[in-house]
């Protein structure tokens, strides 16, 4: 079952060619974060592959098991099921998320799988009920969805679908309970409902977001995941007034779309704030004014951002995980109106601690899960900061790498987290 | 110094008329919350002194010592200096604080002293400078300002100001470091910037609120502090929407005020939260629907409270200044979209605890002072809430006792709390 080519190898694109479906044009898009994200790192592919009514055999990045290099294999992707889609990915990258879930350390291994859930695509075609979205349209898959009937997502507020919140444990379809993915039977799991890793995929309608034609799937695919969560995590959750002050805690991927986020609403300062001193020059693009390193005081870096700031920062927003980040981003905004935004995921056994008069001198606390955007009704709109050139995407890109070479991918992610 | 009669004796009406203005119609209002409060516990009392220009020689309840009856005595209080007015008190109330201050368990103790700091008045005399108020202006004088010059005062969202901020350690005017108190040329200290048990008292012009002067003042003295805490904290900060799920920890009167709050909000469930079962069919007349204690579970009241409300409460008001209230109050709201307010001062080597998760899964967590309201700018519509019969006062009030008996006040809230 594993007897194609290893992707990454020199061979891979022969390879890829014994397929029914030629893949060709494939091409990596890596961040420019890989040397200073946390959490996400991004490559892109193109395929180019015949469609076939039914049944679908196709290329596919499929790990078989943990840490183990993804292996290039013909796939067979079965017709979407009521309430999907299946999708033609043209450009996916990979996130830090794929590759902590790819070591399965730390949680129950699931494989074989398919990983990936940051990618642009085009709908080949719908299952039954699906009425929003029709064969041709240009769509983002996303990790998390928008069922649009679940108390989440008739709030005004929330973007945690009941219905299709993140699932990082179930492998398999929601309607049936089991994979569209199989090699000769033998079924493949799904990964967060995306499993972009593949040159067909099938969604549940409530995970795809349809977006604008025009838009370049080669830059929009990064908005799938990280660029959104940090952007949104500043513009919708921080809201920094035009002249604020911002702290963004971590200068990884996420970190620096909350940057950015701060020069789009017109932040006057932009501390970025970060143990590893070579990330500062880069995030200098993408609006970061000052910088401290933690590990450079002998106080708390809470005590040092208000002694720059005469008392504290407008907004902070969190995007590493480590706790005493999550403490510190709190403890650094202004008392009487300082609001801190946690987006990093912390570790199971983390407690936040602060004394209460930090709250109750007026200070807010907020923790935001995909930069509080609905996939289906926000990512859209998102698009558009891009394609009015409000939002840049292209400084979050510098590599552009072929499919084939996926596991170099994996390997730049491993050498550079 | 101290040789007046001590107030709250039989013969104490007959000791005032010994003064050169004499007291009459004295009265106190308590507030229903005696049995119910946490934090504050109103009375009232009603001065008819006579007015002499500059110094004047006038009542007041003088704290001597730490734990020890007031006694009314002839005090001089001299002229407002600049940026100062000198108010006449017809009403005043008493505050748990009051009493925490007289009692001096845990602070530096500041004697002699004149308490109060919840209290209805009119402007009797000006400072220089002062151009907002003038004599004859109906006032609540307040224990925190609004300079309308710093950083605070300037922002939309806070109203920490920080010239003004409430100071318990200070005894003194701000201007000059002097008391505006003295017994035959002894200084007696100032309370929070009020002094409210006197029938004049020298206030910052920052510490006066200016109201409708249709407004009773016997009624609307209770806005200068808890009221206004508890309303505001649900009006200005929980803010929720109608038809809203709130929870309230702490049934005392500023808790019953943060319920008032979400009655007038049109929340459509208000969960009472309290060890005492007592409160809680007096708090049904704020609106709370329904009652939780948590000594009748044993599991964490917020999974009971989550039980109830399918999730969570969409707001919640942490009312009592116990920590692990103000906890429970944070993990009771609904993940998405749900906001906890703490508004309980707490000890001071408490510790907020929290899994981290808790935050990012979109709760809100923030603090609030004096309910968010800007002293000057914002109590006359407070007021006006009032005057409108949206926000019922009447039923905060159970008892009217002479100014006279204000150790019996004491002695009541001693008993209750």
């Amino acid at each position: 079952m594993s007897s194609s080519n290893t992707a990454g190898q020199d061979d891979t694109f022969r390879g890829i060619h014994t397929f029914k479906h030629s893949l060709s044009k494939q091409y990596y898009v890596f961040s420019c974060f890989r040397a200073m994200s946390y959490l996400c790192l991004w490559f892109f592919f193109f395929f180019l592959g015949q469609l076939i009514d039914g049944w679908k055999c196709i290329a596919a990045a499929v790990a078989w098991e943990a840490g183990k290099p993804l292996v290039i294999e013909e796939v067979e992707v079965a017709p979407p099921k009521a309430m999907e889609v299946r999708l033609k990915i043209l450009f996916t990258s990979l996130c830090h998320t794929d590759v902590y879930f790819w070591e399965a350390k730390g949680q129950t291994p699931l494989f074989p799988r398919i990983f990936g859930h940051e990618a642009g695509g085009i709908v080949e075609s719908v299952g039954e009920g699906v009425t929003d979205l029709k064969p041709g349209d240009h769509v983002l898959p996303v990790f998390t969805g928008e069922c649009k009937e679940c108390q989440h997502c008739k709030s005004e507020e929330s973007n945690m679908c009941d219905l299709l919140r993140i699932n990082t444990d179930r492998g398999v379809m929601l309607s049936d309970g089991k994979s569209r993915f199989s090699i000769n039977g033998q079924p493949i799991y799904h990964f967060v409902g995306t499993s972009t890793f593949s040159e067909y995929t099938v969604v549940h309608v409530g995970c795809v977001a349809k977006i604008n034609p025009a838009a370049p799937l080669d830059k929009v695919c990064v908005l799938s995941c990280g660029i959104s969560t940090g952007l949104g995590a500043t513009l919708n959750v921080a809201k920094p007034k035009k002249g604020s002050t911002v702290a963004i805690f971590g200068l990884g991927a996420v970190g620096l779309a909350a940057a950015e986020g701060a020069r789009i609403a017109g932040a006057s300062r932009i501390i970025g704030v970060d143990l590893n001193a070579k990330r500062f020059d880069e995030a200098k693009k993408f609006g970061v004014t000052e910088f401290v390193n933690p590990k450079d005081h002998d106080k708390p870096v809470q005590e040092v951002i208000a002694e720059m700031t005469g008392g504290g920062v407008d907004r902070s927003v969190e995007c590493t995980g480590s706790i005493n980040a999550m403490i510190s981003a709190f403890e650094c905004v202004h008392d009487g109106w300082g609001i801190a935004v946690l987006v990093g995921v912390p570790n199971k056994d983390d407690a936040f601690k602060t004394h209460p008069m930090n709250i109750l001198n007026e200070r807010t606390l907020k923790g935001t899960f995909f930069g509080n955007y609905k996939p289906r009704s926000d990512l859209p709109s998102v698009v558009e900061r891009y394609m009015n050139k409000e939002l840049e995407l292209e400084k979050f890109i510098t590599h552009e790498v072929p499919f084939s070479e996926i596991n170099k991918a994996f390997e730049f992610m491993l050498k550079e987290k």
